[in-house]
């Protein structure tokens, strides 16, 4: 049937499944990590076919996963490489894509009484297969804050905070290999101070005391977040957002910009 | 075949319709309010019947909205009592409810520049239908802030700030008279500074100077909701709920307290 | 202090307000319209500023909204393009842009019994202004569903069913004129049936029958998008998505594709 | 500042953090969990204290974790009990909660080939503190269909199918164990049939047969969670609700029912 010609002829480029949720195990840098990432995976379609295959998607997912379990391989773009591998094996496409959506857990120590604290962090990892190979697309979503200067600077050193959400993106080539807790302290170090689980009231005093001594607007911090990522990474096209969840106004405020490195 | 009787005999408590989208009109102290609310539509179902017919609530629905264009009736809560006795002609039931959540869009003024601004609030009315009659339960969430004075003592007058949202639920008889504009100003005294959707330079200096002369912990704004109720609301069971997005933190801290008056 | 030299120069590309919910009020066709839609409104900045006066959005579009009332002007675009006049006057930008999202609420009868029902739209304008003038992204989602022709063979004339979504967007000419309310007849009609609020027993017998006369998967449902849109719409860059609700798995499959037209 | 007398003297029944996530790790039944709950931890507050001292909680939490990892305890109420009586030490209450609200991945083979497939549902866990020692409540969400036995007997065994969601929730004393993965079952059966992340065309033809052998409205699966559960667990009070995605309608139907066991 989905070979089938279709009445409309008419190509597609996104034909898949979404918000297939599993479990991936991987190991990297000697941790082992369990995600039950969202997954989306998609692949193009000719004019000519009524429909795609759409279990033998699921199976290149689900047997990649079990083969993932015993040869341990690393990142998520390479868990992501295999399953695209496993697909062209079953189902031929021009194009294919696949994005996983996972948290990712981080341990680290409070600023001043070193507490050990344990952060969470939305990422996601989107691999696509052209006929000149394979590009990524990383990205990671950091809790941080905003302090407005300006109204710092007319209200005699008061002034309104907000928590505020900071997103690095960065697309690639495969091979350039790119860390995701290195995008992490890209954003965390654009913010006026780092946001932590636990505070005592020691670690409290100081993170206050970094917000005031560097207030910063909503444009400051995406400024930051593309200056940190152009140093550190290169051969990458930039993006950065950040949404400011005002503590003054009902409304969000935001800043995106984007560069090449 | 709804009629028939089911293969397990045990009553249900709630079945109907959710998620429904319309369009209601009225006019309430002579201005007339377009909205487009979420309604949900249940009624009770007795163990001997296979279903209740759904079609009939989508009816009740729909007719009294349309009447409701025409004879301009006030409050939610009168249309949503026209809707409950409509349904009743139409189909038998012991208990019932219709809940209906939507925006309300009041003017204000700036503090200090006087400008119009138009702020939006989240706001639900559900009308329950017992033997006994008919019981409200009112419900509104108002964005604000949080001001922390354990900071602001340990940091100098330095403090960490962040918006937060205040909920405060009424359950009273149908008879007794609420407005929701008059719950919203409960909830917005309770905050530290109220907030607006405009801020020229002078407004703003105005609410970043209330916010330091007023700090509050997530306990006090729940608390002053409680109080604030009590004062203005009579034969009420009043429930108040506040949730802090922690400036300094990934988490949100919350509140929730109730009492009677 | 907006207007200082930051410490990183760099140009963003969207710095504003979002997540901005107000009310707007049109007369479209001779027909009154009372929206809450969720506004996001940017423009650009240069990396000499540090950052924008954001008040001054928010008083563009507070000001719009407030003349609109008097002088009625009719679509959401039009609507849009006063503000970014308005904008224009109180801030200089390069780029500066505009989306409201929001509800459509249109009457329908049912097939066969003919009864008014109220079926609501999720729909976005989005307006940008460049150099060369400006540009819309309208943008309509329809819900409906999918009836697998895979099954229906193999299993003679069982199949799964479920609800899908179909996205349609156009972006084209600010001067090309396109009502919203065609954009939902083209997803509509791109459906195995159409979905209705209220359903008799007659009708639903109708929609039932439609559905197994007409199955379809969710790649036949974008094609048709895409080609009852190119012949509905002229000069337009046209992009559809459906998402159908898999009845028979945990996850939703999805098909997008694009064509001029 | 937290142990001051507070302006408003009112106790409050939930005061602490919300939407924390973080790593959990038990053993159970031998086999290894990771999970990344979202966690909610509450107390009560006196009327003659300010506020709760929210790092106390959150160092319970993270304490038990650490220890967590080591002593391997095994099902999510004993995490959350060593959390509760940590917190017990460090902060007194009269009443205490936690929740856990997580994914759970089950593996699965489809119901003709045999594959292997890894279903996941959503779960919470919480456990509350009273003087009278510890109640837990447990909940799973399950997604199934509805296959609509009114349609079906109107239009000659052809009929409406759309996905449902069903979900069971059990209130018992702490000791009476009950597996979250036995819940689930009581849900699966309830439905027409299975759902599946893979299946192959001889699996999908046994489920559309089910489906059609096996017609239910929501108010059926409502009633036959209630008896799988009333059947397998004792000394519970059982709560299930079932929400149907119509795919003749825009709007979703639900049936809620509960009974003790």
């Amino acid at each position: 049937m989905q070979d089938k010609k279709p009445e409309i002829m008419e190509s597609l480029e996104r034909v898949g499944v979404t918000g297939l949720k599993t479990i991936v195990m991987t190991n990297w840098k000697n941790r082992k990590y369990n995600f039950v990432p969202e997954i989306e995976l998609t692949m193009d379609l000719e004019r000519e076919k009524k429909g795609i295959h759409m279990s033998r998607l699921v199976e290149s997912i689900t047997e990649c996963i079990e083969r993932e379990v015993e040869i341990r391989r690393g990142s998520l773009e390479e868990v992501e490489r295999n399953i695209l591998e496993k697909l062209k094996e079953r189902h031929p496409f021009n194009h294919a894509e696949i994005t996983m959506e996972t948290d990712l857990v981080i341990p680290r120590k409070t600023p001043v009484t070193g507490k050990t604290t344990m952060e969470t962090y939305s990422v996601a990892v989107k691999l696509s297969s052209d006929k000149g190979g394979y590009t990524k697309l990383l990205s990671v979503e950091v809790t941080g804050n905003t302090v407005c200067p300006h109204a710092m600077n007319k209200c005699n050193g008061r002034t309104h905070i907000q928590r505020a959400t900071g997103i690095l993106e960065i697309e690639t080539s495969y091979e350039n290999r790119i860390d995701l807790e290195d995008m992490i302290d890209c954003v965390e170090d654009a913010f006026p101070s780092r946001v932590y689980t636990i505070l005592k009231t020691e670690d409290e005093k100081r993170v206050v005391k970094e917000m005031y001594d560097n207030p910063k607007f909503v444009e400051d911090v995406t400024r930051g977040i593309l200056r940190n990522a152009k140093k550190r990474f290169k051969n990458c096209r930039i993006r950065a957002r950040t949404v400011s969840e005002e503590s003054i106004h009902r409304h969000d405020v935001i800043a995106e910009g984007s560069c090449m490195s």
